[in-house]
């Protein structure tokens, strides 16, 4: 009857050559990865136990030492020291997030940031002034957007730059205490100039949130006069990182500090832009900012494969409780609950590295032609990298403390990397965008179909409008295409007959469930905009998890498709029988994990719901003499593990069974 | 027809006075919380961004400036300085760990496990020398178990300690790196004396486990001769805790330094305990740790408590996006996607309080009376404190995980208390017992009834005689037993003529999960042992996991009862009703998240489990106007909070609405 769990699965055939996976998910910058293999050394890795003051002075000479060739400052210009290439530059910070955290996060702010700023916001004489010091470092700076009062609702800043016809410049001003920057890296230590968010103010007439180029610190380092920097203490991880607070008690701003790529305020006052629409044109600005969310995703990812190496080699040397079968103890990569723990975050960590890999390629696309960018591409590739992003950083959080834990008491000792990789990363699901406003915006773009021309970053408590909006749904397949029409269109009508291995099967039901998601968050807001006409704040928030999961199955979704794409680039047969059967554990766990709504919407029968499970478990098992292989492919040096007990285990349990031996 | 949808749920009548349910919340040893509350002063919070040395230094010092009056110690003899309450002993460290973890955990090490180990397993000469000074905290001590080689089997600990009858004493000694002590507290900076366990070996013939009592250091502080002492190095967390590695080089143990009370070596080396076979005296001398566990779940669930009040109170005046028919932005918690996050978390915390109330109370039955426990009664108790302990632990690590996302950036700056929270809870998932290892210790006592009398502590693979000892579950209730009784026999036969929200059909539904998993668990234990009899690690293996969710289901269980039981004894009609609402949000919610299993198993209908996720956001909107009730009658004290943006957050808020004001 249900032939599911009968199903013989294809064998993966012998061993692996991890070489012939690590081609593969290296992709198309892997001479980039290469090159941070070979030259980042022992000086680049954590130290741990440090102070902060110790950790940050570290982390900033260890900017400046970096090696130029390949790195993040490549996606700038030759003409400014690097050579124009974005995609690399992006690979170049998972890199060096796999090395250290708060040196891609120092990084980050430096170039991705404050010097992506520079460069798109601003014109040709801020870039010929700045760009070069900048690339190398001489001049560092910040990215002062946020505010005490708000973080993701952007266009609520109320720090205010007024210009004044009289004098010929700006004044700016923090009029209160929620209205100071927040957060911002670099501002407590190094930063000498910043660029600064603020609403631009001319004769008390509001153009919008505009950004300008402001000395913070003159050349002995001292706050410039009006301006107040504040260290924001000690943090929960990214302790190289020096985070401050900056307020401005009516700092004079020279009028070409205005950065005037999209907007520009002439002598008198005049003020003009390409851009009519005021939000249009800040999300316009803000479009730049998609860098910075799909290298936080890349890092997050970075860190998890890093994880899952250390507690994936952790298991296969370390032992505990006997078997009755063994004279030794048992591995606890052996035991089924270790490996339900392991084995699908390994999996799920594979298809966000492919779908991470998709989204740089769209990316380096997208913005990597020059002017003018293409607005629907540019719409859909934000909404991406936003559900990317918080899938990754959740996945990121929830994979590295189940690491943490699969390694006992080492996994607590700072020694063993772990406390560093967690308490480093756990703010990415809340920095460049918190996860839950970006995975709304995911949806209202899958509602809107990208059409709505205002406030990407929006909430939805604003946007009653998008109620009228929403579309029908045309599902966009977003890799491999024609492949994928393919194995969606060969599966046949009636599913029992389908064995759940089946990828076309599998694609169909992952699509079919967000369409059926879609489709009803759109009955509903339609529903609510009909009957809670006095209420619109309720048409939106009595839906949002609705709302929210449409988000959560469409990113199920393209990372499902993003690996079958990077099977099908495996050119190693047996590599590619390997990828397969890891990407049926992705998939069968994410169906499994949501077995509940498959099950109430009737696309899986009891008894083959009770299948997949048997089919995960089944796959735990062929999976398990592959789980180191799986883990070195990811090509981490073995330097940069820096974890203590992996180097000891292996050599104490040795002696360990030697001694025992002697003593039997 | 379904008329779970269409239930009118009883409305919680006005607001609800928080005292009231407090009352209820601290139950029998509500003096000993209060005593905390009034005691425990500002000198006492944790210190932010403090070094390791400082933050070691400060806890060692206030250990010895705890008030005595109803602190931890009081578990302990009224002649040696307690007043033998050990319940209030577990409650008081559960204050303690409301303020500062580090101060908690050293408190445990030192009259928990130390002092613990000493009156447990010693005899009336180590009390009458010893006790009296570790209660006054004048001798500090370390629990020197779990070795770097085993952790969870500690069983099979490789440290020996010989009895030569020529010499009249013990030589205790570290073969190899793999048995040094290891993740000791108290052993880095403070211990003077530490009680060591090792295989006792007399004459090359060996008994098991066993301890000692052995000095560490001399009054100077130095390590004694043949004492090597390591420091364990920087943490994720519990910096003011001084964990190190001890290793023995033959070091000379005089025989009455044996802690006699279960075994006892004559002069000659004639070896003779009241308890025969090795494993059962073994297992005895661990019933007490069960104390330590209750603690740490204690422990977990203060500090989650903690985490909910700061989030709660945060979400109650910070305010992000703007709703069209509102002048001011949205309050954070006026969002269903953040009432989606914190009420169930909130619900489970009221649970488990109750579940740990019943527990303590349970445990001073049990303990409190003297020899000789009766031995099935300690098995169910290690059992629950098991259970608990890994539920609560996991429930504290991901709540205070989504805590500090709910607080965005703030959540991730030391001064908000959060980062503390999270890294110092961190540990407790893995140590006093391995989550995954304490479930499956759950689960073997509900197969076998608690009549195993072997390796409470094992792993599943020694343990293939379990198959054969499986028996048919009678569910016992744990709480509140006739009212439980009452309520499940009045749900009438058809399910779908019962509202969800009827008590009786969710206990009935949650014990009836936990019977068919339970059966299902031994039906395939019996299968197992017929047809992999020459694999017999696998037959424990292959069903591990359905092993751990017989497990988890058996805790939701016992904190649903505990809850129905807590509703019981509220005296406050207005109270009363607001528990029910909590209760109806945490019975809804654990089923909810395992509406898949439902589903399969027929217990569901697709319809009503559709009804559920309606109800659920229903008790969320019900619940919204209570939420700062429901923290507030956890009774913390606002100092301890010790929170910097619930101080400031408020104030900014007005003021930026003034100012808003102005300019409108």
């Amino acid at each position: 009857m249900t032939s599911s769990t009968e199903v013989v699965m294809p064998h993966v055939p012998g061993p692996v050559d991890p070489a012939r996976l690590r081609e593969v998910l290296d992709g198309p910058w892997a001479a980039v990865r290469d090159a941070h293999r070979t030259q980042l050394d022992a000086r680049f890795l954590p130290v741990y136990g440090e102070t902060g003051d110790e950790a940050r002075a570290r982390i900033t000479r260890l900017l400046t030492e970096l090696p130029t060739e390949a790195g993040m400052p490549s996606a700038f210009p030759a003409a400014y020291g690097g050579r124009s290439d974005i995609g690399g530059s992006i690979v170049a910070s998972e890199m060096l997030a796999q090395v250290d955290l708060s040196l891609m996060v120092k990084a980050g702010v430096q170039w991705g940031l404050f010097g992506g700023a520079v460069m798109a916001l601003g014109t040709e004489r801020h870039h010929d002034a700045y760009l070069s010091d900048i690339v190398s470092a001489r001049l560092l700076g910040c990215f002062a957007m946020t505010e005490t009062g708000h973080g993701s609702d952007v266009q609520q800043l109320r720090t205010t730059c007024a210009y004044d016809p009289r004098t010929g410049a700006f004044d700016l001003h923090t009029p209160h205490e929620a209205a100071r920057k927040d957060y911002i890296g670099n501002a407590a230590r190094d930063g000498r100039m910043a660029v600064v968010f603020a609403q631009l103010v001319i004769e008390g007439r509001r153009h919008g949130v505009h950004a300008w180029l402001v000395p913070i610190r003159d050349e002995r380092g001292r706050p410039m006069p009006g301006v107040t920097i504040e260290d924001a203490g000690p943090k929960a991880g990214l302790l190289g990182v020096d985070n401050g607070r900056l307020s401005f008690d009516h700092v004079r701003v020279p009028r070409d500090m205005l950065l005037d790529r999209y907007a520009q305020v002439a002598e008198d006052g005049t003020y003009s832009s390409p851009i009519e629409n005021d939000s249009r044109r800040f999300f316009t600005m803000l479009g730049t900012l998609v860098r910075g969310r799909v290298s936080v995703g890349g890092a997050a990812s970075a860190a998890t494969r890093s994880a899952l190496t250390i507690a994936i080699r952790y298991g296969d040397v370390r032992r505990q409780f006997g078997a009755p079968d063994a004279d030794r103890e048992v591995l606890l990569n052996d035991y089924l609950a270790h490996q339900r723990k392991l084995l699908p975050a390994l999996a799920t960590t594979y298809a966000l590295s492919f779908a991470q890999t998709e989204l740089v390629t769209t990316l380096t696309e997208v913005q990597g032609g020059g002017d003018p960018v293409d607005e629907h591409r540019q719409r859909e590739l934000e909404s991406r990298a936003a559900g990317l992003k918080a899938r990754q950083t959740w996945h990121a959080t929830r994979t590295i403390q189940m690491c943490r834990e699969a390694c006992g008491g080492a996994g607590y000792l700072a020694e063993n990397r772990l406390p560093g990789l967690k308490a480093d990363t756990d703010v990415f699901t809340t920095f460049e965008g918190d996860n839950t406003v970006l995975l709304q915006l995911v949806a209202k773009g899958l509602l809107t179909g990208y059409r709505d021309e205002f406030g990407s970053l929006d909430g939805w408590g604003r946007a009653s409008f998008v109620a009228d909006q929403v579309r029908e749904m045309v599902l966009e397949r977003t890799a491999a295409r024609s492949l994928i029409e393919r194995l969606v269109g060969s599966v046949p009508g009636r599913d029992e007959e389908v064995a759940v291995t089946d990828r076309g099967w599998q694609l169909k039901l992952l699509e079919d469930r967000e369409r059926h998601l879609l489709d009803g968050a759109v009955r509903r807001l339609r529903n609510g905009a009909t009957t809670k006409k006095d209420r619109p704040f309720d048409i939106f928030n009595d839906v949002q998890d609705h709302v929210l999961a449409v988000a959560a199955a469409h990113v199920d979704r393209i990372a499902l498709e993003a690996f079958v794409a990077g099977i099908e680039r495996t050119a190693d047969p047996a590599a590619q029988a390997l990828l397969a059967r890891v990407c049926d554990l992705y998939a069968l766990s994410v169906i499994e994990a949501d077995k509940g709504w498959f099950l109430e919407h009737g696309r899986l029968t009891p008894a083959r719901s009770k299948a997949i499970t048997a089919v995960v478990n089944g796959l735990l098992k062929e999976l398990r003499p592959h789980m180191r292989t799986l883990v070195d492919a990811f090509g981490i040096p073995d330097l940069w593990l820096h974890c203590a007990v992996l180097r000891e285990e292996a050599g104490r349990q040795e002696a360990m069974a030697a001694r025992d031996a002697e003593l039997a």
